[in-house]
C-alpha cells in the first residue's frame, strides 16, 4: 500500500473540501470520519481521486507517511479535545497535528501548552473562505512552532488562495500557539463590521432615498469597481438583484431581519475588552445583530414608540450626490473598523508575545476569505511603510482619505439620526475618529468623579505624580505609590 | 468575655468602615486583619467602640457567637479563596460567611457550589457607596441561600442606607448564589454609562457653547433640582466649582484626561455579549475610557488628523435653548442606558435562574450607591405597574418622556458630530432607540450575506421554515432541522 502524504480527520463539508483541495494538488490524502457513512459516501462519489479511506483511527494513522501531517477538521471544543486524546497514543515523535477548526484562541493556547513536551507538533490554523474557499483556495492562518510550520508550508501554499495582484499564496506563519486562531477570530469580527456598515448603507438608500432593491444593487455594483472593491460588496449586489422564485419580489425582502451569529464577533469584542482596546465599530455590529434578533419585541415596540417627525424630501433630489456621500461614509467607517481591529492585533501581539506581522496578515486576507478586498493591499502598504505604525489612522494614505471623506460621514449620520434610521456602525466610527484625534477628551471629569466618590486618584496636567483631592476640604494630597 | 455578634475579616477602608457602621447600630463586632498593624491602629483610634480584636483567625472565630455571621472584606480573587479555605475548618454548621468584596459573579457561583453541602451558608454581597457609604449607609445586594439571608437581614437593614422618599433600607435579597454580585456588577456598568453621558454633556457645553467650568457647574446644579436629580449630577457640579489651590484655575482642567477603570464595566459588557443582550451605551462608555487612556497616541494624532471645518457660532446665541436640549439628550440617553441594563438583568435572571425582582433592585439603588437618583423610583414604579415588563422603553412613563425628548437628542448628536465633538454615548442611545422601535431592520441583508457565503440559512417573512438559497442557481431549498 502506498502511504498517504497527508491525513484529514473529519469529513464534514470543510474537512471534505480541504481533503479534495489537497488531493487536487497531487497529494495522496488519508481520510477518516468518526461515522463511517460520510467517508463511504465521499469514496463512492470521488472514486477517481487519490484518497485513502480508513474506518478506525489506528489504520488511519498507519496509512500516513512519517512525519505525519494530520489536519483536524472536527467541531471546535470538546470534540477537538477528544480527537486529540485519541490520536496521541497512535502518533510518533515529530508528527504534526493541525487544528483547522473554528477554535477559540485560548483553547489553542491551552492545547499548545499541554502538547509542548509531547514530541508532537501542534498547529492551530484559522481557515477562512467557507465551503468554496476550502475546495478552491482558502485563506490560511497557521500558528504554532515555527519548525512545524516549515514542514507543512509547501502544502499550505499550494492549497491556499492566490492574491489576484501578485499570485502570492494567502497563507503565512502567524506566530506561536494561538496566534493563528486569534488572527482568524478578529478577521471574523472585522467581517461583522463590514456587513453592518453595508447594511446601514442599504437601509439609508432603501428607507430615506426610497430606492428599490434593483437600484441599490446597481449602486453596489458600481461601488465594487472602485476603492470599495471587495467580496462582500460584490455579493451584496448579487443578493439585491436576486428575485424570490415564489413571489417575484426581491429575495432580500423575503428574508426575516433576524441576524444570527456563531460567536466569533462576540469573542473579538470580549478580547478587546480584556486587552483594553477600543473596538466600538465591531462591537456595535455584534449588538446590532442581537437587537435584530429581538424581532417580537421590536414589532411590539414599533406600535408603541414613536419616531421623529421627519421630512425625507431632502433625499429625493440630488440622489446621485447622496449616494456618493453614503459611499464615502461607508469607506470612512470601514477604515475606522480596520484601524480598530489592527490596533487590537497590536495589543494582543504584545500581550501574548506573538510578534504578529500586520502587513503579512493583511496580505493573507487579500483572497480566499470573506473580507477579501482591494483595500487590504493599502493596509499592507501602510505597515510596509512603517512596521511600527501605532494606528492605521496615522498613515498618510488613510489620513488623506479620512480627511477628504469626513464631511460626508458627518452629514449622513446627522441626517440618518434626525430621520430615525439607526446607524450605530457609522456613529461609532466617527466617534472613534473624533476621540482618537482629540488631544483633550472630557475624561478629566470622569477621573475627577472617580476621585470624588472612590478616591481613585488622578494625574495633573502640570506636574508629575499621582494625587487625591479632598473635595470637601478643597485641598490636594500627593499619593506615594 | 462577651462574644461578638458579628465578625469582619479585612480591615482595609471598606472593611473597617462597615465594622464601624455595624458597631454604631449597637452590635459588638469582632475584627481581624491578616497584618496585625491595621487592627491595632483601628483599636487605638477607636478605643471607645465596642470592637473585639483578634490577631489570629482561630481566636477571631471563637470570639463570635453562633451561628456566626462573618463578613469578608478582602481583596477579590485569590485572597478571598484563601481566606475562605483558612476559615472553613474553624467554623461550625450553620455559620454564615458573607463575601462583601468586589467579586466577579462567576467566582461567587463557583464558591456557592463548592460550599453548598458544607453546612456553611455562603452569601455573596455587592456593596456600593465607597468609603462614606460603608460607614454611614451603603446599598447592599446580597445573594445566596434565602434562609441564610433571613438570619442576617436585620443587621443589613440597620446598616444600609435609607431611601429619602420612604426611609426603606437599601438592601434586599437578590437571589441564589451569584445574584447579588451580578446586580452590583451591572450597577457599576450603569455607573460607567451615567458618567460618560455627563462627560459628553460637559464636553458640548465646554467645547461648543464655550462655557466656563463655573457656568457649567451652575447648569448641573440646576439640573440636579429636576428629573436628573442624582448623586453623580450633584458631585459634577461640586467638582466643576472647585478651584485648584495651586493655580487658581478650575480643578477639573488640571486633571489629566485619562480615565481608569477597575474592570466591572468590562465585565458587564462581556456578560451582555455572552447573554446576547444589546448593551451599546455602557460598552461605548467602557471604550471611551480605553481611548482616553491612549493619551500619547491622541496627542500625536491631534497634530496629524484634521477635524471638520465647523462654524460654532450657531451655539453662541440662544444658549439657554441649547442647554435645555443637552439636558434632554442626557436624560433620554440615561433612560436608554438603564433600559439596556435592566434588559440585561432580565436575560441573566433567566440564564442563571435567579428570579430577580427588578422593582426591588431599582429601589435598593435609591440611596447609598453611586447611581442613586430620583429617577430610580420611576423605574421601580414601571416594574410595579408590570412586573413582566420586557423593556423599560415599553412603559408609558418612559415612552412619554422619550417621545418628547427625542428631537433634542437627535439635534444635539447631529450638531456634535458635525462639529467634531465625540458623542459615542448619545449616539449609541439613539441607535438603540431607533433599532428597538424598528419593525424592520436591515439585518435581512446580513442574513442573506451569511446564507450566501456560509449557507447559514434564513427564515422567510411569508411562511414557516428554515431555508437556504442557491444563489448561483436562483433556487431555494427548505432545510429540515
Amino acid at each position: 500500500m502506498t502511504l498517504a502524504q497527508v491525513g484529514v480527520v473529519g469529513m464534514a463539508v470543510m474537512g471534505k473540501n480541504l481533503a479534495l483541495n489537497i488531493e487536487s494538488k497531487g497529494y495522496r490524502v488519508a481520510i477518516y470520519n468518526r461515522s463511517k457513512s460520510k467517508t463511504e459516501a465521499i469514496i463512492a462519489s470521488h472514486s477517481a481521486k487519490n484518497l485513502l479511506a480508513s474506518y478506525d483511527l489506528e489504520s488511519f494513522v498507519q496509512s500516513i507517511e512519517r512525519p505525519r501531517r494530520i489536519l483536524l477538521m472536527v467541531k471546535a471544543g470538546q470534540a477537538t479535545d477528544s480527537t486529540i486524546q485519541s490520536l496521541l497514543p497512535l502518533l510518533d515523535q515529530g508528527d504534526i497535528l493541525i487544528d483547522g477548526g473554528n477554535t477559540f484562541f485560548k483553547d489553542t493556547m491551552r492545547r499548545a501548552e499541554a502538547l509542548a513536551n509531547s514530541g508532537i507538533h501542534f498547529i492551530g490554523m484559522g481557515v477562512s473562505g467557507g465551503e468554496e474557499g476550502a475546495l478552491y483556495g482558502p485563506a490560511l492562518m497557521p500558528g504554532g512552532p515555527k519548525e512545524a510550520y516549515d514542514l507543512v508550508e509547501p502544502i499550505l501554499k499550494e492549497i491556499a488562495a492566490k492574491a489576484p495582484a501578485d499570485q502570492e499564496p494567502c497563507v503565512a506563519y502567524m506566530g506561536e500557539n494561538g496566534a493563528g486562531h486569534y488572527v482568524k477570530m478578529v478577521h471574523n469580527g472585522i467581517e461583522y463590521g463590514d456587513m453592518q456598515l453595508i447594511a446601514e448603507s442599504y437601509a439609508i438608500m432603501s428607507k430615506l432615498l426610497k430606492m428599490s432593491a434593483d437600484e441599490i444593487a446597481q449602486v453596489f455594483e458600481e461601488w465594487n469597481q472602485g476603492e470599495l472593491n471587495s467580496y462582500l460588496i460584490e455579493i451584496t449586489a448579487n443578493i439585491l438583484k436576486q428575485k424570490d422564485p415564489l413571489s417575484g419580489r426581491p429575495m432580500v425582502e423575503m428574508i426575516v431581519d433576524k441576524a444570527g451569529n456563531k460567536g466569533t464577533g462576540k469573542w473579538t469584542s470580549q478580547s478587546a475588552l480584556d486587552l483594553g482596546v477600543p473596538l466600538p465599530t465591531i462591537t456595535e455590529s455584534v449588538y446590532a445583530r442581537f437587537i435584530s434578533a429581538l424581532k417580537d419585541e421590536r414589532i411590539k415596540a414599533a406600535q408603541i414608540i414613536q419616531g421623529p417627525n421627519h421630512d425625507a424630501s431632502i433625499f429625493q433630489k440630488d440622489r446621485q450626490i447622496w449616494i456618493e456621500k453614503i459611499r464615502q461614509a461607508l469607506y470612512f467607517s470601514k477604515i475606522m473598523s480596520y484601524a480598530q481591529g489592527f490596533a487590537q492585533y497590536r495589543s494582543a501581539s504584545q500581550e501574548f508575545q506573538w510578534d504578529l506581522n500586520y502587513s503579512q496578515i493583511s496580505r493573507v486576507f487579500r483572497a480566499g476569505c470573506i473580507i477579501r478586498a482591494r483595500f487590504l493591499q493599502d493596509i499592507s502598504d501602510a505597515f510596509d511603510r512603517n512596521k511600527n505604525l501605532t494606528n492605521l489612522l496615522l498613515d498618510e494614505f488613510f489620513t488623506h482619505i479620512t480627511n477628504q471623506y469626513q464631511t460626508s460621514v458627518r452629514e449622513i449620520i446627522a441626517l440618518s439620526v434626525q430621520a430615525g434610521v439607526p446607524v450605530p456602525g457609522f456613529s461609532s466610527a466617527i466617534a472613534y475618529y473624533d476621540s482618537y484625534r482629540s488631544e483633550v477628551l472630557p475624561a478629566n471629569l470622569i477621573q475627577a468623579q472617580r476621585d470624588y466618590f472612590g478616591a481613585h486618584t488622578y494625574e495633573r496636567v502640570d506636574k508629575e505624580g499621582v494625587y487625591h483631592f479632598i473635595w470637601n476640604d478643597a485641598c490636594e494630597e500627593r499619593i506615594d505609590l
